[in-house]
């Protein structure tokens, strides 16, 4: 495969999709975020609410006692049956050309299956909040709350299904502090890095 | 303080110091490293050999029983006296002049004191081994054991003065693995982002 891969892991509300979708255009290659969401959704029984909820957290609610909840240890799970439609899509994106995927594993999806930039892009709690507010508006729930609920949930779904550690840098090339460094310098770090 | 202080924490073996070296050759300032040892041994009774050793790791043994040996609560023991001692020395290279500092929680003394670009280079353990041995030599100890126990005592060291977990993404602005990306990429990306 000789495909050049960038793979963005990024904590919710840092700014990591908005730096792939802008990697992506200096680059003139396609950026894969909600495009893989609705591929699944399209060739498979799931609901696009149900891909873009399932396919990156655990089940909301009580953490510890619902880490595993829809799945079950054989593999049978609508979430592990969605976790492998998800890997397949990711594998033949790769396949088919260079691109950069925002999230849903790929850094570990792709392991050792195509020329990988794995970048993660993190942010402290108190930028990810004004970001969030300033993007998706106020909610029920306090901005903290809601980030650290997804934070949560996201780093279990990763562990889950990588055994690996979510945001641990020695999964990745690269780590950018978006808000210290800026989304435009952080663009230009990694398109310079292709 | 109108500086600009670029402090790179870097792990053993990961070439850290040379990409520190460079980037200060690259812009014109001066790199700071074995001149801070030098500076304190001048300046108290420390040995060279000493500050190299203690200044930035726990004593070597076993860990475990010994993280706290050299040093005692009222923060009087000769570790915690080189401590005070080097915070000092590294406070006032920064009030001087922008430069590079290499190591010694520069980072963490640093914190809300300077204009800071916190870097951390990392690389896995297999090239780490690698680089050590062609920089160092063939020392008794395996470079995989010699690797270990450098991580071990300088994270605890960094834990013991920092109150933070050595190596933790959200404590830099940017994480580097020096083997994936190469010593003249960091280099190229440190310094342009001075």
């Amino acid at each position: 495969m000789a495909n050049r891969i960038i793979t963005i892991s990024r904590e919710f509300g840092s700014g990591g999709r908005t730096i792939g979708r802008e990697v992506a255009v200096k680059l003139g290659i396609p950026c894969y975020d909600n495009e893989i969401i609705e591929k699944i959704s399209d060739e498979s029984i799931f609901a696009k609410e149900y891909v873009e909820e399932h396919g990156e957290y655990v089940p909301s609610g009580s953490l510890f006692g619902r880490m595993f909840a829809g799945r079950d240890m054989s593999g049978g799970s609508p979430q592990d049956q969605l976790y492998v439609i998800q890997s397949n899509i990711i594998r033949e994106i790769a396949e088919k050309e260079s691109c950069v995927i925002v999230g849903r594993c790929a850094d570990y999806i792709l392991r050792d299956k195509a020329d990988l930039l794995k970048v993660f892009v993190y942010a402290p709690m108190e930028a990810r909040a004004k970001r969030i507010v300033e993007l998706y508006g106020e909610t029920e729930d306090e901005p903290m709350k809601r980030l650290k609920d997804k934070d949560k949930r996201r780093a279990a779904y990763y562990q889950i299904y990588t055994d690996m550690k979510w945001g641990d840098v020695r999964n990745y090339d690269i780590s950018l502090n978006s808000d210290t460094l800026g989304i435009e310098k952080c663009v230009e770090i990694i398109a310079g890095l292709y």
